[in-house]
């Protein structure tokens, strides 16, 4: 297997996630109708991966000849509630291992998972390792604002748990990247997250990285934020250490789930609600589009020299395949290339 | 002025907050009207606060013998954006600061203000001294959970920004002392906030904390939660240090203003959700109620000599009353008294 420059071709680790190929196939079938020139590698169990195509009427026949689908067979699969360190040292022949595997052997462009979180970032960093002059990679994803049309990208999410100035420095350096080159912002807004606006507020390393961030002349770092402040469209990438920002993004979903149950609550039990909000479903729809988790579904881990894009463990289809299509975007726009790039610009004498 | 036995006696920083008198000075009248048992201190400008109580039909002749209220004039008011070490040098005659300073002096019970959060966190700090025993004070707050009559305390939410594994234990220690004496919670549940649930996870000092708490028989640690369970009413006491509990709060602020945009513009735009509002107001209140954010304002800074309530600086009169109560609650309780007496026995030989 080479890889086919006529093709943009990605590998996919279908049995990860909480319901494995019975959402990933779907999502990889919907993704290669999409994109005509989609290659896709499905790293997985093959009887598995030939019964779910069948049922999506992919037969062994069609596959033998298929352009855009081929099967990479594993036998061993990462549990999601694995050690990290536990299924790097030992699943070495399972599907996430082997797409990453095929990234760092060039046969794929870019790895897509919905598998364990930590597995996936470990075997992710051995494997891959990070650019040069990256210290650390980071889990960076996109977050819903108040205005509709745009987003804000925020990073680490939770792949490092401490990180020194020079680390934050460097995610938004990463961010920045990520902003221009997959939003397509002009000079896009960094902000470090704080516990107020204040220059005098945070620990020691943040303030040393606000520094350095602002003498970079190709970052437009705008200052601190502050948490109330995520979604104010203030910001265009917010950087923290991996623990805050793992915290903050699951805090966010669980005010998400009260907000949620306690309407739950309220159509269930009260008629005129549950007919109200039936007709008026459209336009709640359309209210709430912006805020559709499937849309924000795709975690990337930059800072490597491959991609690898995270999907949520619990995805339906349609949020892993925009999980897919991030991969695309970022192999289309040479993520990592870029990133290389403006770090050793940023590291240039000064 | 000497503390009067027969009455529960509060410090009131009526000029503190973004509307100051003009929010404290009714919620006083409405504590008293609420508790006959019930005196407020009330420190702020003499003018200021006799012309509000007169548009409240408190003259100063009533005054003048009132069992319940009375004035200690001051002549400087902190400012909302003051540097708090600017304000801790030089506002010696605040009213934030005189309020402390009866507290300190035993001329009452308890201070509550809604004024500059870093500026009364470092005032109260430096007048009322620590514990013995306790290395740092902690802003506590109670927040909603899923299960409406229950809520859960979560510290630090911004008194330090970095707190290490002793100081962590510390609060727990602390925050099962709150859950137990305000809440009257039978063993509280006390969990330690982090990045995932397993115990290899996080940083050294939150796995030493957890080591720490779990060794204590007087609390009944339960392990590690994440962000995302916070409102879960899995635990009834959340510790992380200032910094990560700032963010998560904010966060969670954040995230309740976005849902409540998005909703408005609903509103706004359809006519049928319009209706749908009107007709299901008292069904939303009653859904949304245990989430009315008047009842969980009034964060206390613990593990001082002294009670100090802290109240939102936006806070409506409703809110800010909420806040007095709080002190009352913790007057009444001998919340101090309570948290020395836990860690002298936490810090008995084992």
């Amino acid at each position: 297997m080479s890889l086919n420059k006529e093709f943009l071709t990605l590998a996919l680790d279908v049995m990860g996630g909480d319901k494995g190929p019975l959402i990933t196939i779907p999502s990889a079938v919907m993704a290669i109708n999409h994109l005509p020139n989609l290659h896709l590698i499905l790293c997985g169990d093959e009887n598995i991966i030939t019964t779910e195509l069948a049922r999506l009427n992919i037969s062994e026949q069609t596959l033998a000849h298929h352009k855009q689908l081929s099967i990479f067979s594993t036998s061993e699969v990462v549990e999601m509630d694995e050690k990290p360190a536990f299924a790097l040292r030992t699943k070495k022949n399972s599907s996430m291992r082997k797409a990453l595997d095929l990234v760092n052997d060039g046969k794929a462009q870019a790895c897509v998972s919905a598998g364990n979180t930590g597995a996936l970032l470990s075997m992710a960093h051995f494997v891959l390792k990070t650019l040069p002059g990256v210290e650390r990679p980071a889990l960076i994803s996109s977050l819903p604002t108040h205005d509709d049309d745009k987003h804000v990208f925020m990073l680490d999410l939770g792949a490092n748990v401490f990180c020194d100035s020079h680390v934050l420095y460097q995610f938004g350096v990463m961010g920045s990247v990520m902003a221009k080159q997959v939003d397509g912002i002009n000079n896009p807004r960094i902000a470090l997250l704080n516990m107020g606006e204040e220059a005098i507020k945070g620990s020691d390393h943040i303030k040393q990285a606000a520094l350095e961030l602002s003498e970079n002349k190709d970052i437009n770092y705008i200052g601190f934020i502050e948490g109330g402040d995520i979604f104010s469209n203030k910001a265009d990438v917010i950087v923290c250490d991996g623990f805050v920002g793992n915290v903050a993004l699951k805090t966010c979903e669980g005010v998400a789930r009260l907000v949620y149950k306690k309407s739950n609550v309220l159509i269930k039990t009260n008629i005129l609600a549950k007919m109200l909000t039936f007709l008026i479903k459209p336009s709640l729809k359309k209210s709430f589009k912006s805020m559709n988790p499937d849309q924000y579904n795709g975690a990337s881990l930059i800072g490597l020299r491959g991609i690898v894009v995270k999907s949520h463990g619990n995805a339906n289809s349609s949020a892993f395949f925009s999980a897919i299509m991030e991969a695309v975007k970022e192999v289309e726009r040479q993520v990592p290339e870029k990133i290389k790039r403006s770090l050793e610009q940023g590291l240039s004498p000064q």
